[in-house]
C-alpha cells in the first residue's frame, strides 16, 4: 500500500509558510511516486497507522524538504505524531513538496531560496510548536532550542540526528556535560552506513563523474583516495565498470585490504602520474595538492566525493593555471603553464550530489526507516535514557534489514530451537 | 598535439548554410575540448598533416554534426581533402559546431531543426561539390547520388558507411547488382564493434537508466534481453554495479555462454515475474509484449537500448493502462487496471542516447579513426576495388588498436624472428 | 537415466588386450560415477538407444582410455555401432576402464605403460576390425590406415578429429590433395571451444598452480602471456580470485581488448619485473626466455598451460641456475647465481594436466557430445560429403548447447512467428 | 635474508623426542623453502636477530609441528628465546621438521602418530623446561600447567592463543576468575582474521572442492550457508569462478549485505532444491539436515568448511541411503532410496584442510607474525598486564600490515603534519 492513501478522507490541512499552496497537486504526485521506491518506509507507515506509537507526540523536524522527507513525515504522522517541519538548508527545499505537506496536515515552513532571516524565523516557527522530539540534519534545531529556548528543554524527551557532522557536535556537547536530552545517532546504524556509504556513494559517485564528463571508464586508471566504506564502494563499482583501480591510503591495514581485494596500492606521488580519474573520499585535508597536480597527465579528471570540499587544494591549481574554461557543466578545465590541462569537477564539492542526484531513493528509504523507528523508540523508552548520544539499537537495525528483505521478496532462515541452544552453549565454551 | 593548431594561420573560411556564424567561437572551444578525448584521431590528424594521403580528394559527408564529427572533418582536411558536410539527421546538429566548421574551411550545410525540404537541399548542396568519396551514416548520400545524380557516379571512387542499417542496404544493392562503387563497412571493424557495442553500450545504457530513474542497481534484478555484444556489455556492467543479472535468449549457444558467464538464463515469461529493470538489445520485434507486462512486478522499469524502438510493444501497455504520468523526464509511469505501475523509459527509444549522451568521445575516437583510415585506404586502393561492400582491412583495425594503445601509454610485445618462423611452420603442421 | 543400465542383460563381452580383466568391476563403478557428471552425453546415449543412428556401423577409435571416453564408447554402442578402441597415448590408459569396456562389448586394446611396439600393434588390432569411421585424438589412426592399409580406404565413410594438432595435419593433407575421406573437425565447435578453452582451461590452470604450490592468489600479480580464449579464461578466473592480472600480447587488437576488460597490458620485459606468477598460453615458442628470467623477482613462479612445452625456454633457466631442488611435487626451484630463486611448474608441460586433472567431466561432456553427434552425422550424410575437413555443423553445435541447457534445468525463449518474419525481412534490408 | 642463514655456524643441537634425527636434512630444505613464502616473518626474524627482544625468555609452545611453525620457532630463537615445542595434535607433526628443529636448537617433542600417553608426556617435557610464556593452539598447554603444575604459575609472564576455540575457553576462565596469567588472543588481529577467514578460507575451500571432485564451477549454483567473513570470502571467490552464488542466512543484516553484494538470498528449503554445491560456514549445528537432503537434486555435492564437523547432519543422510560408494578420495556418494545420489566431501570435516592443504603459507605468514610480535610484546609489557584475555594491540596489527606491504613492494602515503592536525581537530568537532 502506498504511503498516501487516496481513498480515505484527506487529513486536515496545516498552517505553514511555503512558496505557493497551489503547487500541492504536483507535490502530491511526486511524493507518491517517490513512495513507490521507498517500500520499507511504506511498511513502517502502514504499521504505524495501526499501532500509533507516536500518538500525540509533538515532533519538530529540520530536514531537507524533499519527496523522500515528505514520506518520512507522513509515516510519523500515520503513527500519531503532530509535526512541524522546516528546512535544514535554504536551497534544498522542493516548493511543491512543501505545499503538499501543508495540505497533508504537516505544518511546513520552508521556501526554496529563503534568506537568512526567513530561514531562522522558520526554525523559530517549528520551535513555537513546542516539540517533544527534535529531528535534525546537522544539529540546527537542537542548538537553537538549547541556546534560545532552554525553557522548553524540560518537556523534551529526545532527538534524532542524521549526519556525521551533527553527531560529532552532539558528542562534544555530551563531553562537556551540556547535552540537554538523549539523542539517537541515526547515522551509525549499519543499514544506514552500508547503503549510504558503500552502495549509495559507490554508484552515485560514478554517476556524477559520467554525467559531468561522459568519460568511458573501461580501460582508464581510476585512483580512489581513501579506502574506507566510501572508498571500498567506489573501488568496487569502478572495477565493475572496467576501470583499472588504484588505491592510496595512509592506514596500512586498509591498504593491505585493498591489495588483497585486487587493487594496486601506491603513494599519491606515484598514482598522480598514471591516473586518468581521481576521486577523494578521505575526510581529510588537501589530500590532492600542488605536488600532485604537477605530476598528473594531460587531461586528468579530479573530483571529490567526501563530505567537505577541502580534500582538494583548489587554490593550488588556480595558482598553477594560465587559463580556465568550462567546457561542460560541472567541469572546469585548467590549462597549466606547461600546457597540460586538468579538469576539476563540481568545484571540488561532493560530485555525486553536485553533478548527479546524490543517493537513490532506495538509500533514503533505509536511512529514513531508521529515523522513523528511532523516533518511535524514543517515544517508548525515553524514561530509561540518559542525556547521552546513543547508537541506533541493534533491534531497529535488524528490523530495517528484515523489512528491506521482505519488500524485495527475500526470505531467510530462522534458527531451530536446537541451534539456538547450540549457539548459546558454544559461547560458553563447550 | 591537438587537432586544432591555434598557432598556424587559420584556414580559409568556407561557404555553407548554418544557423549563426557568430557561434563559431563557442564551437571552436568545444571542438578543441572534445579533441582532447579523441587521442587516436588526433594522432591520425597529425600524420595526415604530414603525409597528405587525401591531397585534393573531394569528400562529401552526411553525418551527425557534432564536436566528434568536427574532429573527423579536420583530420580529413589535414590529409588534404576538400570537404562538404551535411547532417544525417535534422535534429542532431550542434549549431556552434557547424559555424566553427565553416570557419575552418569545411563547407557545412546543417541547421538544427531544419525542415524536410532544407534537409534535402543541404544534401544537394554537398552533392553539388562533386564528391569523389561519400561518407554516410545511414546511406542517404549514396542513395541520393545513385537515384538523382547518376552522372556523378563515373567519377566516384568509393564510400564509407558507419551504421549497421546502412551496411544492410548496401549489401542489398550489391546483391541486386546495383551498388555503384566500392564501399567500406566501417561498422564491421573490431575496434568499432568492441568499443561501440560492448563497452560503449554497456556503460551508456546503465548511465541512461540511472539518469532517468536514479534507481540503485545493487541488489536489484536486471533482465538483459538478448546476449549479443550489446547484451554482454550491459550484463557485465550491471553485474559490476551489484545488480542480479538475468538473461533471456532464443539462441542456445548464446544462452549457454550467459550461463557459464555466471548469469541466470530463463524464458521471458519467468524473467518478467522477477525483474526490477528490463533492457532489450535484440534487434528483434516486440520482445517484451502484453503477455510479459501482465506478469511484471509493481514498479518495474522497462527500456530499450537496441537500434529500433519496436523491441517493446508500447501499444500493448498503453492499452492496458488506466492512467499515465511522467514523474521524471524520460520516465512514463503506466498505472494498469490492477493497480500495478510500470515505467517505460525514453518512450522505448535507445535509452543511452535519449536519457544520457550516447557513446563517450573515447568510443567515437575509435569509430572515426576507422573512418579516417578507411577513407585514406579508398584514396590509395580504389583502382583495385570492385563494386562491393568491403570489411575494414585488418591492417586498419590493427592500426587503430595500436594507436589507441599508444595514446594510453600501453606498450606491447613484438614477435622475435624465431617466433615468426615458428608460428608459420606451425601453420604448416610441424 | 544413466549410461549404463544395470537392469538389462549385460552386453556380450568383447575380445581385447588389457592389463587385467578382473579390474572390470572397479572400472564399471568409476564409469558410472563419471556418467553422472556427463548429462548431455547421457541424453544422447538414451536417444541413440532409441533411434539407433549407427546401426551396424563399424567404428575404430584411438583416444585416451578414460572413464569419460568409456561413456562416449557406450553412447556410440547404444546407437548401434560396433567399436574397437585403442589408446592415443601409451600412458593415459586407465586399466580398470579398459577391462570394463571389454565386458561391455567394446573391443579394447590398451595397457597403461605399453611399449612402442605394443602401442602400434594395438592400433593394428583396431584397423583389423575394418572400421568405416575413424575417431582420432591426434591423427594416428587415419595416418596408419592411409599409409599402411590403403586397401581399406574404399570402405571408409569418414572420420572425426578431436585436437587442433590433428586438424592442422588433416588440413595439410587436404591441401596436398591426399585427404582420403571426409573428416569433421570436432575441435572447431563453439560448444567445445568455449568450454575447453575459456572455462575449462581457466579453472584447471589455476587449479594446477594452486595444487603445485598452495600459493595464495589474492593480492599477487599474475601475468597471463597471450590473450586468446585460454588467456581470457585464465585472466577472468585469476581476477576472480583476487589476483592482480597483467596481460602480455603481440596482437594489438587482443591487447586493447585486455585493457578494456580491466587488465594492465605491458611488454614481457616490464611484466617480468613485477610478476609473482606467470602463465603462458600463446601457442608460440620461447615466449619466456633468458632475458625475462634475468628480470624476475626472487620466488617467481613460472608455468605453461599451452599445448606444447616449448613456450618456456627451460634450457635457458637450467643454464642460469647453480642449484636445483624439488621442494614439492611438480615444483622445480632453480637458484640462480645471483641468489634469486625461480620456480618452474610441471617441467613446463601443461600445468592443468600435469599438476591437476585437466578438464572437468562437464567439459568432456560437451566435447564428446559433439563427437557422438558428429559421428551420427557422418553415418547419415557421408554420401553428400567430399574429401575435406568439415566444421561441426551449426545444428549440432546448437543441439549440444540446447541439451546442456536442458540438463541444467535452463529453459530459453523461442521466436514467435512474427519475430521470425521480422528477422528475415531485416536481413533483406527493410 | 632467509630465516635460516647457512653461512653462520649452526646453533647447538637441542634434545628432544622425534621419530628420526637423520630426517633433519630434508626438514631443513623444506623449512627454507617455506620461509621464502613467509616474508613478513622473515623480516621479523631479521629484526629479532638484531634487537633480541626475547633474550633469555623461556617459551613453551604447543603447536602443529609444520614448516611454517618451524619458521616461527626460528624467529623467536633469533630474538633470544629458549624454546621447547610439542605437538598440538598427534597427527599433524611433520617428522623431518621435528628432526631439523632439534638440530637448530629447538627442543622438540613430537612424533607423527604418537599415542595418547606419548602425546601428553611430550607436553610434560615442554612444561619441564619451566616456560615463562606459553604459546597455544587450543589451550592444551595452559590447561596442563594450570591443573597439574600450579607451582609454575608464579613465574609465568603470559601466553598467546591462536584459535577461536582456545580464546573462548580462556574467556570462560577469565569470567570465572581463574585465568592464571595474561593471554593475548592472536586470533583477533585483523591481519590474522582478514587473511585467514576471508582470503584464506575463500581460496582453500574452492581448492578443496575442486581437488575432491574436479567439478567445473562455472555455471553451477553454489550455495554458501552463512555470510560471515568465511562466507563472504567463499562467495566472492565462487562468483569469481563463474558460479551462480546463493546465500542462506539467519541474520537479516548479513542477508541484506549479501543481496547488495549481488547474491541471491533464500531459505535453505528453497536453496536445497536448486544448489549443485553446498558449503557450510556457520559455526552452527546441523544447518543442512534431513529436510534439506530430501529436496536436493541428483548429484548435489555437500561439504563443510566451518570449524566443527557437525554443521552437516551426516547421521541423517546415512539413514536415508541405501548404498554408499567412494568414487574418488574424499568423496562419499550416498544413493538414496528414491535413486538420487548425494555426495558428501571429506566426511563433513573442513574440506579445505581435508581435501586440500588448508591455508597457504602467505596466510600463516600473517598469523605467525602476529604470534611473534605478540610474544615480544608480552616480554616487554607483562608487568603492566592483568590476568585477562587481551586483543592483539592495534600497533602490532598495523605493523604486520606494514611489513606485509613492504614485502610486496607496496608503498603507501603518510599524513602531512597539517593533515594530522586536521584529523585531530575534526575529532574535536570543529
Amino acid at each position: 500500500m502506498s504511503l498516501v492513501d487516496s481513498t480515505t478522507a484527506p487529513p486536515q490541512a496545516a498552517p505553514g509558510s511555503v512558496k505557493d499552496r497551489s503547487l500541492a497537486e504536483a507535490g502530491r504526485s511526486r511524493i507518491a511516486w517517490s513512495a513507490a521506491y521507498m517500500p520499507v518506509l511504506t511498511q513502517i507507515h502502514d504499521r504505524f497507522a495501526e499501532e500509533r506509537p507516536l500518538e500525540g507526540v509533538r515532533i519538530g523536524a529540520c530536514l531537507h524538504v524533499t519527496t523522500e522527507t515528505a514520506n518520512l513525515m507522513l509515516a510519523l504522522q500515520a503513527g500519531g505524531a503532530q509535526i512541524a517541519l522546516c528546512a535544514s538548508n535554504p536551497l534544498s527545499t522542493q516548493d511543491d513538496v512543501a505545499a503538499a505537506l501543508c495540505d497533508y496536515g504537516i505544518a511546513t515552513y520552508a521556501i526554496k531560496g529563503e534568506d537568512h532571516a526567513t530561514y531562522y524565523s522558520h526554525i523559530e516557527s517549528v520551535i513555537a510548536t513546542q516539540p517533544q522530539i527534535s529531528m535534525d540534519d546537522g544539529c540546527d534545531l537542537v542548538t537553537s532550542i538549547f541556546t534560545k529556548h532552554p525553557d522548553l528543554l524540560e518537556r523534551m524527551i529526545g532527538g534524532c540526528e542524521e549526519t556525521t557532522t551533527g553527531v560529532i557536535r552532539l558528542k562534544a556537547m555530551q563531553r562537556d556535560g551540556v547535552l540537554p536530552y538523549p539523542v539517537i545517532a541515526v547515522n551509525n546504524a549499519l543499514t544506514k552506513h552500508m547503503f549510504d556509504n558503500r552502495y549509495g556513494t559507490g554508484q552515485s559517485t560514478l554517476d556524477g563523474i559520467i554525467r559531468a564528463t561522459n568519460v568511458l571508464l573501461a580501460g582508464r586508471t581510476l585512483v580512489v583516495v581513501g579506502y574506507g566504506w566510501c572508498g571500498r564502494g567506489i573501488a568496487a563499482r569502478a572495477n565493475g565498470m572496467g576501470a583499472h583501480v588504484v588505491v592510496t591510503e595512509v592506514d596500512p591495514r586498509k591498504a593491505i585490504e585493498a591489495v588483497m581485494d585486487g587493487y594496486r596500492v601506491m603513494p599519491m606521488n606515484e598514482a598522480a602520474k598514471i591516473g586518468d580519474i581521481f576521486v577523494t573520499v578521505t575526510g581529510n585535508y588537501h589530500v590532492i595538492r600542488e605536488e600532485h597536480f604537477k605530476l598528473m597527465k594531460d587531461g586528468a579528471i579530479v573530483c571529490n566525493s567526501g563530505h567537505f570540499n577541502d580534500e582538494l587544494d583548489l587554490e593550488a591549481i588556480r595558482g598553477m593555471a594560465q587559463r580556465r574554461i568550462e567546457p561542460r557543466p560541472f567541469v572546469e578545465q585548467y590549462e597549466l603553464r606547461d600546457g597540460r590541462r586538468l579538469c576539476i569537477l563540481a568545484d571540488g564539492r561532493l560530485v555525486n550530489l553536485a553533478a548527479a542526484e546524490g543517493h537513490p531513493a532506495a538509500v533514503m528509504d533505509m536511512s529514513f526507516s531508521n529515523q522513523a523507528l528511532a523516533t518511535a523508540y524514543l517515544a517508548s523508552h525515553y524514561e530509561a535514557l540518559e542525556k547521552k548520544v546513543y547508537d541506533v539499537p541493534v533491534e531497529i537495525d535488524e528490523e530495517v534489514a528484515s523489512l528491506k528483505l521482505a519488500t524485495m521478496g527475500v526470505e531467510i532462515d530462522t534458527m531451530t530451537p536446537e541451534q539456538i541452544k547450540y549457539v548459546a552453549s558454544w559461547s560458553e565454551g563447550t
